[in-house]
């Protein structure tokens, strides 16, 4: 039997319990653990349920909110106790998978300042903010296929580009390769078709968040996007953490949305609307160059999965859907690098080096925090991942 | 033993031999089967082979081209000789289920005539046809979870909409329910991150097409769709056929696209770019009303999946994209109402009616067919779906 040493400044304590899909060299079928500070308990092992003996959350995530709860309860006994051999390995032992099996993929666009920026540098001939931005979270669907776990490489991607003086476009490897800074929310029970999941029974379908990075080809999303959005410049790679941080974890980090003016429809109206104060921060090969804060986001998670929702569309277990680029009002809170320099005319200065977007073997790990009961610190984890080499087009 | 009598003049002849996946009251588990004439043949029972002992095709489509050949060649003997009780069914006593679990779903924009009257209804102000249209195929991701099968009833989506003159947007049941008429081609085999599939590849990738309804809430993609394309306007229903048929009963259909002028770029070439000769009707409660033809579609299917996959995006077995809304020159060539009726504002005459977009109640049936050899034709089936009320917002 082995007991876990769990400091009290861990971002991994008994108040957070983020799941997770991991291998070991001995046992290489992908299962569910569950982290506790620099360790990783087997939850089939530990508790004997095999829902954690899966290559996925899936089965788990679709038991409901009820079974969230007391597996919650269950595996805080298990983790604070005495831990059979074989249950516990050490973080740097195990290889971590992707921990959902995605069914539908929306990003959406919820950052007031993301949107204005964006806008700006998009559309410099009109308002930044378009006129339905604030009636309601403009959206679209992602490619699932391409959803990766933190630590894979991100190929970078081909394509058409046309610049405004181009005559004509050319092909190659982009050459404007950007990140998004975003979280993602997992449901775990869906919806059937018609039936529109309120603001308030939020609780009851989202499992939990993680980090999300959408990575983005600015010069095929500028020369694709009309009139139907992103399509092959986002399509090539979304990763996220490995670590999904349940909602329950996720109480103590609740505040109010900025205040929504005019006042949203009913349908996205709840009881309150609360964002989370999760602080972000986006490090460039090292070196900490943003630190993007989720609190002032104006579209709160419930309302993405109530907008998605009020048509009758259904949900499934593992929809993901992204919060859109988190951007704070000042420039060192960007979530996306044509933000940070401003369109690529204001580089960012990297290890001594002058930079606008993305070069090969550029590494990009993004952390993010919240507040716990009692002065604890929730993690994410990291959502990672390093440039290579376009293959040939 | 019994013998199928196939008329010479059928739509499922020999030549044909499209998939499904069926359901049969001694029988309730969906299992793969193929139409003959006005028969559906049990693929698990006649051939013996547990691949279509299952509730989808995409276990037989992950097999690939080599298998699908064979596979077909069997059948075409299995079903012109004597084949076993309980393998056969009178297509009047199956259910037919959704063919496929969908993997990605993105819908294209290929006609240029769609693509000119929706630029012409919902950007009035500019050119009809954006600069990159005649450069890339325009493509947007869609909803997977709500593809559903041919018979399911639509129920009219809620949302936001807001008219030029509306002060504010306004939320209920859609009042622009519209349809359009596609055809829907589904991924066989995948392809891996960083793998583009050339135009030349597409029949190894490709198992087969369907029709597809795009179901579309005018009013409410017009206020939501800048700048990420539709969503919600969308989302709410996708329906496609029950029969998926083969790529290979296609080859006489076959015929070259329109000239593309410009050039596209060399990774949309292939040694010749082919279109579909394939005809389609809609019926408004039982009367025709428009006959879409394939054949003029500017963008191939194998464009389609070629720019899909030219930024390394994977592709997976059960992956479905659409052609995008067929429309031919004519006005009686319209795939969608919404040019059928300009707009809404010239109404046409259903049953004695002027009607413009969809009521509740009215049913909307698509068929297609196509060339086959020896002046045979080759049937899709039908798609068909009812509009039901709203459900309360």
């Amino acid at each position: 039997m082995t007991r876990i040493d769990i400091p009290a400044d861990s971002l991994f304590g008994v108040e957070n319990l983020p799941y997770g899909v991991f291998a070991t060299r001995d046992n290489t079928l992908p299962r569910v653990g569950v982290r506790v500070a620099d360790y990783v308990v087997d939850l089939a092992a530990g508790l004997g349920d095999d829902v954690f003996a899966q290559p996925s959350l899936n089965p788990f995530m679709a038991q409901g909110a009820t079974s969230w709860d007391k597996t919650r309860a269950r595996i805080r006994e298990l983790v604070t106790g005495d831990l059979a051999e074989g249950t516990v390995f050490a973080i740097g032992d195990v290889t971590m998978h992707l921990p959902i099996e995605v069914a539908d993929y929306v990003d959406f666009y919820a950052s007031e300042h993301h949107a204005s920026n964006l806008g700006r540098l998009f559309r410099p001939e009109s308002d930044p903010l378009l006129p339905n931005w604030k009636h309601l979270p403009v959206g679209y669907h992602g490619r699932s296929s391409t959803v990766v776990v933190s630590g894979t490489d991100i190929i970078r991607p081909n394509g058409q580009r046309k610049g405004p003086n181009d005559p004509a476009p050319v092909f190659g490897p982009t050459v404007r390769l950007d990140v998004e800074a975003e979280l993602g929310f997992i449901v775990g029970v869906g919806s059937r078709m018609g039936e529109a999941i309120a603001p308030d029974e939020f609780a009851q379908h989202c499992f939990g968040a993680v980090i999300l990075n959408d990575w983005s080809a600015r010069d095929i999303q500028a020369w694709e996007y009309v009139p139907l959005g992103p399509n092959l410049g986002k399509s090539f790679a979304t990763s996220i953490s490995a670590w999904v941080v349940p909602l329950a974890a996720l109480e103590d980090a609740r505040v109010p949305t900025p205040v929504q003016d005019p006042e949203p429809l009913p349908y996205l109206r709840g009881e309150e609307a609360w964002g989370l104060d999760i602080q972000l921060e986006i490090e460039w090969n090292g070196q900490a160059v943003s630190h993007p804060p989720y609190a002032p986001m104006y579209w709160s998670p419930a309302q993405m999965l109530a907008h998605t929702t009020v048509n009758g569309a259904a949900t499934r277990t593992g929809d993901l859907f992204g919060s859109g680029t988190i951007s704070g009002p000042e420039r060192d809170q960007c979530g996306a690098f044509i933000e940070l320099t401003c369109g690529g005319k204001e580089p960012v200065t990297v290890n001594g080096e002058k930079r606008t977007f993305l070069e090969d073997g550029d590494e990009i790990i993004i952390t993010a925090t919240a507040p716990g009961p009692g002065g604890a610190r929730i993690g994410f984890g990291e959502v990672a991942g390093r440039v290579v080499p376009a293959r040939k087009g």
